[in-house]
């Protein structure tokens, strides 16, 4: 069961399996990955986000409980939007709080790292492109969202999308525990067999009309219990049994 | 005033400056580009979309007349979501109709080219980002659009997004007619000067929270005058003196 991590190393992108502490460098993660002999250290290396996705969709209302805390019906179809790739922060990285006199709330998310280029995948066959799993955190501008139709703004500023820290390749999404603290409280306590649409149901509706790419990340909603944070607050997500993503939150640099 | 386009050369994409009918090689776009001395004829050559954006922004209701028509309001701020940059096709390339069952709507657009990684920018510095402007076309599934509370998807379907064929440096958008045909009819015909968020001022706005990139594009908002295409119709917009984006329609491959 493989464990994959993208890391800084003399400036550029490097990726590696990780195997306890230990990264051992490999090449291309997406076409058979192998170990180029070369190895270091996990707590020695500058983390990266695991991908750099050319599309990051994010689905929205995919929890029935969540759905309902925001007072809006389950959605017939998956809702999607994208939020921008340059919002994406890394493992260590801090979410910067654009307007703090707005509600900024954490939401912590399943999220799907695409391996295979993917165009009209059938629910039956969907799970082939998957390359593995994340966490992610949607953080959202509440009032900009609730003040604009289209949400991908509220949820592209640079920092509102945490990602990682590494991808699991052997997930099963059926039924993981999906938890969020906010400086240790328990917040958000769900399971992902409470999801409306399943990985496999988002990834052949997505691919009907569009193709996804490696690398390509699918956030696949939050559960009940979202919240705003604040300057100095900490968020972190935990999912079955991967490393949490711990985000620490501050103001605007 | 250089006019630039991108080019598939032995499989790879290469930009090239245009004067008349020749393309004269050059390196990175964005970093003081000088010709190779190499060249070839333009006809000769296989068109890319002039830029592979890692965000390609998207603006609603930008024109007046065109608020009007869809029933909404003037946007008080301007209304932004992200086209997916896989749905973007070159020159010569076809939209293809996912759903021939839904109405699916042309939409010409004045179209920013970002040129330098901009973050905060001021409407008066805002149009030292720019690099230069192309036309698009925001092809848009009606049907998807008007059942689902995000737009992104309905205009995100592979092709629907065409843009180019170049990219022109020396264009003031102040006030510069766009018009689109459909099958050699004129179907809209306005100007710039009636956008409600001016290029500088979609700078300004966008990049107060999230970082643009050199490559980035922003389509402007579409005027007065959208309506439906099939599968044999071409679709013809021209923006000033730019050479016109001409894209046939056709059926799902």
């Amino acid at each position: 069961m493989p464990v994959y991590g993208r890391f800084l190393i003399n400036n550029l992108s490097q990726y590696a399996e990780i195997e306890g502490d230990t990264a051992h460098f490999i090449g291309n993660l997406f076409e058979s990955p192998q170990r180029t002999g070369q190895s270091a250290p996990v707590a020695d290396l500058k983390i990266l986000s695991p991908v750099a996705p050319s599309k990051l969709f994010a689905i929205g209302l995919n929890y029935v409980d969540h759905a309902k805390e925001s007072g809006k019906p389950v959605p017939e179809v998956p809702l999607m939007w994208f939020k921008a790739p340059s919002a994406i922060i890394a493992q260590g990285e801090a979410v910067e709080v654009a307007y703090p006199e707005h509600r900024t709330d954490y939401e912590g998310e399943l999220t799907i790292v695409i391996g295979k280029r993917c165009k009209g995948a059938s629910e039956a066959n969907a799970t082939s492109y998957i390359f593995g799993y994340t966490i992610g955190q949607d953080i959202s501008d509440r009032d900009i969202q609730n003040s604009e139709s289209q949400w991908a703004r509220a949820k592209s500023f640079d920092t509102y999308a945490p990602l990682g820290p590494f991808i699991y390749t052997d997930i099963d999404p059926a039924d993981l525990p999906v938890e969020t603290r906010l400086n240790g409280e328990v917040r958000q306590q769900s399971s992902t067999k409470q999801l409306v649409f399943s990985p496999a149901q988002l990834i052949a509706f997505l691919s009907e009309s569009i193709t996804l790419e490696p690398g390509d990340c699918i956030m696949t909603g939050t559960p009940f219990g979202v919240g705003p944070v604040k300057a100095g607050d900490t968020i972190e997500t935990r999912i079955g049994s991967m490393q949490p993503l711990i985000t620490p939150v501050r103001g605007r640099s």
